[in-house]
């Protein structure tokens, strides 16, 4: 299967740096361009050699592009959508590492030309850092990147993009639409959200100083400040376009701690004891997938004093 | 100030094994004895030199020892207390690790016979792995310690124990106890359970499969079966020992957690974004007090694939 000649990076963070650099560790020779809104983001991406050139508008960025990824938030799809689609080329294919998938694939999908294939798609990979210098180029070794085609999507494109992940180090798998958004709110939306709640309770609890959450945060507070020291833009513009599959974990999430919250009150050992067995095993099993390190505390690199 | 000549540990799990790697570090000499309830864990403690005596009892092994330190779950402190009391050293000090401090200064007090002098302590340290070679010297480095000393307790004996936790690497703090429990149901106890009951909805959506939850944890998931992992019983005592300290914590997570769901569903974008800006950060201060790294995603190690 051939490989891109032009791929274009539309936003570039994260995602768009680590997809930079592991095409070039794969030996991908294609001309990577790339725009960014901040003049600040794009003169550091040409600087550090992200991109072959970089543009002030995606217009510009993606002309002659046989592949065009939009790494930008949820939210800012479908402007986006409706500003390049003029230029793009003639059955170029046209992707996004959006969390959500549905509300993309309304938010673009409309506005693509005859011919273009648009097929949308999600590395389930990222660290709580931002910006074109936080990639690396094994972001997405042994992670999945979930594809999920559209009824019409062209079969040949979807394989040629499915090949380019597995080139990036990726598991590729391709899964129904909606089917994602429910997974995406288990084990991605609704954690970071009930972390982000976590970290407002500690910060707002007015008898406990400031100073003790910090001080005292290795007794298991700090795990949940990584994940909600994320874009804050990104995860608003997923929780407003993940609404419904977002609402029904958190349903089963607040039924479950009330549960937990009962059993507490009453003083049910045993309800407590077998809860907290049944969830030791599911850690073993993402080790045993190669999904986490079993080093104790993620072997945590120590900070200096 | 005298260092001790003989350490009793009862119970020999991640913090006995870790005090006994930090005391040798220190160069401390004093005689180790210790026991566990299992013959296993006995006899690994013995062979990998954790202990320089172990005995069956704990009645036995606190026989002569001038520190004893009790490092069993919470639940076990008051048969524990009653079944040593009698063969307490005269003026011996007796501390615990225990991660609630009102319920065990209760369960232990009222046992001690005069003249000893029972300081209640926690390390603010501890991973998610469990049993006599979980434990490494480094544990209790830059960590806190809050010692919750009781109302007569002697301020020598005090200050010596102060002395012993500096030694093995932490920072020590005294603390009011029920201001303790409050601290640690904010920054530990909660945490866990929120933790423990992510864990268990994602465990429990049946229309989500277990291959699906495991494989793509990477994107958040993961981060909460670490602590979710962490042993049961421990934990059940915890929440049995400091219930009113976690129900007040959980209703105000709830109640934000709302707050957010509310801003979910009504589209309330705003909300959201300042609420996700706040905690960003917390996560930069814990980083600058060095009680967490700042590499990214915790300078995970990759896991062999």
């Amino acid at each position: 299967m051939s490989q891109y000649k032009h791929v274009a990076l539309i936003g570039l963070g994260l995602l768009a740096s680590s997809i930079s650099l592991a095409m070039r560790r794969a030996g991908m020779t294609a001309r990577i361009t790339g725009t960014a809104r901040s003049k600040a983001t794009r003169d550091t991406a040409l600087e550090i050699g992200l991109v072959d050139a970089v543009f002030e508008s995606a217009a510009e960025a993606v002309q002659g592009a046989d592949l065009v990824i939009l790494c930008v938030p949820v939210g800012a799809m479908e402007t986006l959508a409706k500003e390049i689609a003029p230029h793009l080329a003639e059955s170029c294919t046209i992707t996004d590492v959006g969390s959500v998938k549905r509300a993309v694939a309304d938010a673009i999908g409309p506005h693509m030309p005859r011919g273009v294939h648009f097929i949308p798609g999600h590395p389930m990979a990222g660290t709580e850092k931002s910006g074109p210098e936080s990639g690396f180029a094994a972001l997405f070794d042994n992670r999945w990147c979930l594809i999920t085609p559209l009824p019409d999507s062209d079969h040949d494109a979807v394989e040629r993009l499915s090949a380019f992940w597995t080139a990036l180090g990726s598991n590729v798998e391709l899964m129904e639409i909606d089917h994602h958004d429910l997974v995406a709110a288990v084990i991605s939306h609704t954690p970071h959200l009930i972390a982000y709640t976590m970290v407002g309770v500690a910060d707002g609890m007015n008898k406990v100083a400031k100073t003790e959450v910090v001080n005292y945060s290795a007794a298991g507070f700090r795990d949940f400040t990584r994940i909600a020291a994320s874009d804050p833009t990104m995860w608003r513009d997923v929780f407003l376009n993940n609404k419904d599959a977002t609402l029904e974990v958190l349903g089963r999430f607040t039924e479950e701690l009330l549960a937990l919250q009962r059993a507490i009150r009453i003083g049910d050992g045993d309800f407590m004891f077998d809860y907290f067995t049944r969830t030791r095993d599911i850690r073993r099993s993402i080790i045993d997938a190669g999904q986490d390190t079993d080093a104790a505390d993620f072997g945590r690199i120590k900070p200096e004093k």
